[in-house]
């Protein structure tokens, strides 16, 4: 499974002293990005080229707080869940002791220029590949 | 119903020309503390003596993109689903069409300075206001 | 002189609970791309264009800190400082009492799809504005 | 020197597709508190004890831009300028080519629970090991 290890950045606590909950989804794209660029999908490549990988939903579970110094790292999988859409399974871990912190779930459509969803050979490759 | 005008700021754009989709929570909750603080409820108040409003689960739906220059509102009712739950339905309508563009559900608890989450007065006088 | 009201924002606040520094030159970019709005420069119809509106220098003087609920405005002064170069001299003041917060000067270029600093006709026109 | 790695994040890129300015004080900040921690100083510890470090000066110089996916260091050097204050001299590099991307200078002050800045045995200790 794809892990992708993180720190806490100060400045991403709020506060109350705890990462800020919209950070979190900072993380997950962050680490969904680079699971897509182990498999040669680039999406500032792909903005770029007006192809843009949309998210149309997403769910969040906060069991625990990330705080300043916490060492952790994100997981992800990917789902087909219909022609043209994929469910990324993502799990927030503290490095330390295997703790589960944050899960998402994230529903995500490519789209073309003309802001049409599309099926995509891209992405069905992570299938293979997870 | 509770509406809190807004307007998307160009540095909340990411390299796909639209709001990026983290930033979108940062929309709810801020719209979220101005709620409460019209009830007397203050975050930041609260947050320094110890009881922290936490959020444990988020659920977003993106219909539409917010774009620069976007004028939008963002709306904000509380239901009561346990004891000590409440949820916070909202919605982000672009200003000169009343076009929804994302839909936010948050539940959360009121959680004292151990860590516990508690039934909250402050909270519940929400739901004779909404 | 350019004035633009703005509110602090509970997530925009760090683990010391006020704005966290770096916050502070969003503020400044917001208000400096509403002051051009004003002058119908737009800062994103540019960048779609391929010309840029590129910062090559910012300083910073913090001298009082802004914490959750304040309201606050941002001032806008732009000077010509050589044939390609501008600069924006910008402060931030509370509302309640017009205290001195924060004071900013950033100075700009315009930048061509070849990246070329280039002579802006649409910049000169801030000046007799201002 | 300090050297300290990081990685462009796409969320960190704004509509001109490359990071945002501001985004770079988050990166010299970072780089700075992981400094300050190998010498053993706690920026989220001492502001839970009420000693805050204060930055009252910040300036930036922008060289070249960073853009998804590069890969880049920070450095940080330190000096005491008066009994009170430090400068923290910060630069940005290209990984692949040790290409400077933007300079950093800040002045920083300890300021004690009464906001009085105070003379810092810490940040002292950071110049024998600078």
């Amino acid at each position: 499974m794809f892990k992708y290890p993180m720190r806490v950045r100060d400045y991403e606590c709020d506060l109350q002293g705890v990462v800020n909950n919209s950070v979190y989804q900072n993380y997950f794209e962050h680490a969904r990005h680079e699971f897509l660029l182990e498999s040669e999908i680039d999406f500032s490549d792909l903005a770029e080229q007006g192809v843009n990988l949309m998210v149309t939903r997403v769910e969040l579970d906060f069991k625990r707080s990330l705080r300043p110094k916490h060492d952790f790292y994100v997981t992800v999988e990917v789902e087909k869940i219909s022609r043209i859409q994929y469910a990324f399974i993502q799990h927030i871990y503290l490095l330390e002791n295997d703790q589960l912190m944050v899960s998402s779930k994230a529903i995500g459509v490519a789209v073309n220029a003309k802001g049409r969803p599309m099926a995509s050979p891209e992405l069905d490759r992570l299938l293979n590949h997870a």
